[in-house]
């Protein structure tokens, strides 16, 4: 990276830092040693922070420079969501190789930007490194919260409904048509495997030199929802508040690491068990469609795919009509897709037959540290 | 990075954060998708991030794991103390090679912690990934500061004083040693210069194998406090705090890169001019004499050296003596080296020999992206 791509994030943050000024409780923005907000009476901060590692989160093949900036900021919005918080303000960390052109720096902030607009969050802060390989991305999010109503993954209670508020398995099957497209187009790129990517990082081969600069092409109608849950996905933040309103909710996770991984999380968090029913999992068509095309169990990808950032938690059986009604007039989905049981009945899946058996913790865990 | 390594960080962080639990406001620590955390009333949040990358900001030569822990967390506290607020919480985002051990990895938070409990910061979330190539370190740290009274660097108004909390050039006086030591004991390092990083990224590189299982070895004894600065430097968040309180202090920075800078971003913000005195900067002797030992100009190291995190800043005239008390009650060094002027003047130095001239706004930059 040259000096002036440093001054390039440095005009487009002030530039954009100057909209926000005055506004959403910012005392100091941009140009300070740190950033300075107000949290209003009666709420707690709730904050996290995630990475985004070129080559172990993306590569060339599967995601443009304006993609990456917008998971980014989506993926760590989603952590807030699941808390039931509201996400207020982010700041940015790029380590950025030195063949990064200004253009496509210019692109990362403009899905970041984009995501961070969508969702109402200021960029009030953050910094910008060189570095000697690959590109990494941290957004910290930081939020607020009714205080002593964040939304835990340890309350769910036997009885109560597990749901999720949307597609699953999109993101996996997304990635799967991606790096299937990459290899037919002869990339040279393994697509960002983590335990592909070693290797890969001189300087010189085109994965760094700005393949991503070419447009990713048309892709086929009926993929492209799929590439579209995997390089723009949309958290469910208004989701998050609705359940947080309600009452009703018991626990809540976003859904980063597959359905199967975030319920058992729910289940240990909670000292409960879970039932899940493999009829009921939300599918898009066209997953299930791309899966058999390809060979692979959709509830594979539904259970163990991960990233498609809805939300997943707990209901009493007394609120799933109310929050139900509340999801539906706000154009939410929600769908009840198991039971929380007790503890010693583990983590379990009603398989279509109607049999039950144990729910394996993995399946694969693509893209993941 | 394997699998057992994600397990250690998860098993160091959950231990420590459960000695935290109840205490400085954490609602929620680590284990949930976010951290919660209390902000009393009155005040307002600060928050700040900053990144290290391998071979760009420390390498083998130069650092240890544990002084890399260290040094992430101080120069993120050294931006909140820069605002005169208290640094209070932290997030660790870590991007780590498949290459490093558990061992180096516990060494690396070893100092993450040691930095963080010295100033009373709790570190309630993260995340961590494997990275293709570098070790990455972006530490985000959230603090607190009495509504409206964050330090900015815009309020130096002419006649006040500049003031500077502790030595300078030590940290750019023990990094050329290091790197000239590396060199001597044929490392292959080129030194972390972020112009000589590209390519030494290859995994079979010892570089990344876990040289720095190896101790420093024995520095002798003159040229210990100069890589004590450059691997260890100390924050000054209670100066910070005690310039808030005072009611006197129009502006502040802190010294990250070099005196030169920042003076030049307080009298830019301010919209005034400064003049720098070349006989009242506070030189270490050891950094003197190492400096005259390799034929440099010791005033450059303290001008243009950077990283020494101390604080700079203005004090109206009528405050300079109650400041002094304090600081001196405290045991804080306090040195005027400067006064500010009228814009028109620009930034200035008054060499030894008593005559001024323009301050150049760069000399070298060591390690900064």
């Amino acid at each position: 990276m040259e000096l002036d791509e440093f001054s390039l994030i440095r005009l487009l943050t002030e530039e954009k830092s100057k909209l926000y000024a005055g506004k959403k409780g910012i005392a100091v923005g941009i140009g300070d040693d740190a950033a300075v907000v107000d949290v209003p009476a009666g709420r707690q901060v709730v904050m996290s922070c995630d990475t985004m590692v070129q080559e172990v989160h993306f590569s060339a093949s599967t995601m443009r420079d304006e993609d990456v900036g917008f998971k980014a900021m989506a993926s760590n919005l989603s952590d807030i969501a699941a808390m039931g918080g509201e996400p207020q303000f982010a700041l940015v960390a790029l380590s950025v190789p030195r063949s990064y052109t200004s253009a496509r720096l210019k692109r990362l902030y403009d899905g970041l930007y984009e995501c961070a607009d969508r969702y109402g969050v200021a960029v009030v802060g953050g910094d910008t490194t060189s570095s000697p390989s690959h590109l990494t991305v941290t957004v910290t999010i930081i939020g607020t919260v009714e205080a002593g109503k964040a939304l835990l993954r340890s309350g769910a209670r036997e009885g109560d409904a597990l749901f999720v508020t949307g597609l699953l398995g999109g993101s996996a099957a997304g990635l799967h048509y991606l790096l299937a497209r990459g290899k037919e187009m002869g990339g040279g790129d393994a697509g960002g495997n983590a335990d592909a990517g070693a290797g890969m990082m001189d300087d010189d081969k085109s994965v760094n030199k700005g393949d991503a600069d070419k447009p990713l092409g048309a892709i086929p109608h009926p993929y492209r929802p799929l590439v579209e849950a995997h390089c723009r996905p949309l958290p469910s933040v208004e989701a998050g508040r609705i359940f947080l309103r309600s009452g009703y909710c018991s626990a809540l996770n976003d859904v980063s690491d597959g359905l199967a991984s975030e319920a058992r999380e729910i289940a240990e968090a909670s000292q409960a068990g879970i039932e899940l029913h493999a009829t009921k999992l939300p599918m898009d068509a066209s997953m299930t469609a791309y899966a058999r095309e390809v060979g692979i169990d959709p509830l594979n990808w539904a259970l163990y795919g991960g990233e498609d950032y809805c939300l997943t938690g707990t209901i009493s059986p007394d609120g799933v009509e109310a929050v139900q009604r509340q999801c539906k007039e706000a154009g939410i989905p929600f769908h009840i897709v198991g039971t929380v049981t007790s503890r010693d009945r583990g983590v379990i899946l009603q398989d279509v037959q109607g049999n039950t058996r144990a729910l394996e913790a993995g399946g694969y865990n693509h893209f993941r540290g």
